[in-house]
């Protein structure tokens, strides 16, 4: 493979790169858990053809954008977000399908971060003979899909840990009081969280205390229900840590009938579970699952962007673990107290230097909340 | 006294009273307990004299800038950022000042906020003959002085109290390791809030436990000590609740030698204080000091800027009584869990409908760490 990446690339390049993205983002709410890819096709200065990955199982960029520009690819520039794949999957590869139509030059954002086929793509581009050109606005391409080369990478998904509470950090009422402690603007931001994610995760005990069902409600979209019809919106996979066998299948959180895997440790009572729940058996005993083997299965399955939604033990102990890669933290305007709800419980951090570092990417008001992205250090 | 608030200013105006209110905040650090001023006298679109209130028991803004200007104030345009008082103090009233120099317009951007003397200014320019027009970046030059009107208006000092946690609302572990949970920069930024405050407020107990001093430290003053020799910092009145008398004067607070003032139940041991210490006796039992009485007796003494820098019990008792104005809340971006100690303690908040309201009113990063400045409901 040829990295070509201190090439110098001009402002046209620039300019058709940055649109590729543009049209990747597009697939932001529905690729999962493929990546977002934009596609541009430019000949003599002109787009011929355009195009995004919109949902699996559906055509990649690329055919969208060749069949737009038919003819005129010949000869023409391809843009691509990503490195064009180079193996038959649901669909044939779509180096295959730049070299039949010809292209002279392909220019790819970012190579594949799976190292086991990263490179094939532009080699088989090469040996065609077409110039391959690497590594135009890379960071931004990087930060299209998170999960997809994080997973790629490290064989675990990219975790979010979302959580909420007040200026000092409590979540509730020494009486579990809790409702509304955000304002709707950042509820409305969670819920596109989840849309976006691959797989949402919950314990057992929040669902069954909030007798929540950890959908994406449509109504609550804000300004994405102008893109997303009603009937359109993809449900991510609802898991649930149960490592009690505390779940009936007659709860609420049933009722929505997208894909549920509840994850336990042997436990569950012999219940008649609807036809969309699936078990995995992990390590671990009651109240001490293996987070690290529950995130491990969820990358085994492709799961590769996972948003966290639970309690302060659940958090807490994803946090202690060092298994979270990004925390989304929505703090009201308001003080409680200490006879509030912690935020977060993690017994092991006893000293000053055990405490969790994080680095603050973000810093937003969502409405009269304030929203904070911050990132923990790799594990 | 002529209102004139609905007058329409030009560009001209506009740009000498900004200024004025400029040179004012030359004096952010300095004129304690006395209200920052700025004045510009212009005349023929040339600026002839300016000048700015620098500390109290020295000359008002308006006898730098007549003096400035000299004979060439005849018949100039006075910008003056608060209006001009009329009352014989440790200098003679600048309105009259204006008068004699023979100023033909007065540009006031405020009216005094003190209600008994509040437009007396205005109207003895008035009845000299001087054209005086008010309004002129009237917010601007309320922020000059948000201590100086509080107190004025309410009788009470403008109250801000300093809180440090980290993410999830921790101040310390456990075990009370608590050293360096903000970074420099922040810690930087504490000083400044000091060094601008009439008076900082803290709690026999913390000053015993951290073996604080509560001082200006130049050293730490960040950029102000481009600003600010090391001998001319003034340090603010350190005042300390000690409702159970456990202060002796061995301790290195008594080491820095500017004033104090402990405020006690009367239970103060007969110790030889030195000669800075006074000692306010104000209603409470042990524990249960009156904190609004404590307020309101800084207040009488002219003290306007009040500073707490406190642990949980002292800051939440403030928040919990409503008298705090500010909060400025530094964030470390670190989670430490539950295990750790509450950022504030309010006992009496029980129902999440009891929790106090802020807004936010600034949100920065200070180095690594989050800077929050919000605002409590006026009491």
């Amino acid at each position: 493979m040829m990295n070509n990446s201190n090439v110098s690339f001009n402002d046209s390049d620039n300019q058709f790169m940055a649109q590729a993205i543009k049209l990747a983002q597009k697939g932001h709410y529905t690729t999962s858990p493929n990546p977002r890819v934009g596609c541009v096709i430019v000949n003599h200065g002109e787009i011929v053809g355009q195009g995004f990955h919109q949902k699996a199982g559906e055509g990649h960029a690329e055919v969208h954008a060749l069949k737009q520009a038919g003819d005129k690819a010949h000869g023409a520039t391809a843009y691509v977000t990503l490195e064009p794949c180079s193996h038959y999957g649901r669909t044939p590869p779509c180096a295959l399908g730049l070299i039949n139509a010809q292209v002279s030059r392909v220019v790819i954002a970012m190579v594949d971060p799976n190292p086991q086929v990263s490179g094939n793509g532009i080699q088989m581009l090469e040996e065609a003979g077409i110039a391959v050109q690497t590594g135009l606005l890379s960071s931004q391409a990087h930060q299209l899909n998170p999960g997809f080369i994080h997973l790629m990478k490290h064989k675990m998904p990219y975790v979010r840990c979302k959580l909420a509470s007040t200026l000092d950090g409590k979540t509730a009422m020494k009486s579990g009081e809790s409702k509304w402690i955000t304002g709707e603007l950042a509820r409305e931001d969670v819920q596109r969280y989840r849309a976006q994610s691959c797989v949402v995760i919950s314990s057992a005990q929040s669902i069954i205390q909030d007798n929540a069902k950890m959908n994406v409600r449509w109504q609550q979209l804000g300004e994405l229900k102008n893109s997303y019809d009603k009937d359109s919106v993809r449900q991510p996979v609802r898991v649930v840590l149960d490592s009690r066998g505390r779940l009936e299948p007659s709860i609420d959180f049933f009722k929505q009938s997208s894909k549920v895997i509840i994850i336990g440790t042997g436990l569950e009572n012999n219940h008649q579970w609807p036809h969309f729940v699936e078990h995995i058996i992990v390590n671990g005993e009651p109240g001490q699952i293996d987070l690290e083997e529950v995130l491990r299965q969820l990358g085994r399955r492709g799961y590769n962007d996972v948003l966290i939604e639970s309690g302060a033990h659940l958090a807490g102990a994803f946090i202690e673990k060092n298994l979270v890669n990004e925390l989304v933290l929505y703090q009201a305007p308001k003080l409680i107290g200490g006879d509030g709800k912690n935020l977060i419980e993690m017994p092991s951090v006893t000293k000053l230097a055990d405490a969790k570092q994080l680095s603050i990417e973000a810093m937003t008001m969502v409405g009269d909340d304030i929203k904070l992205v911050a990132t923990l250090s790799e594990k």
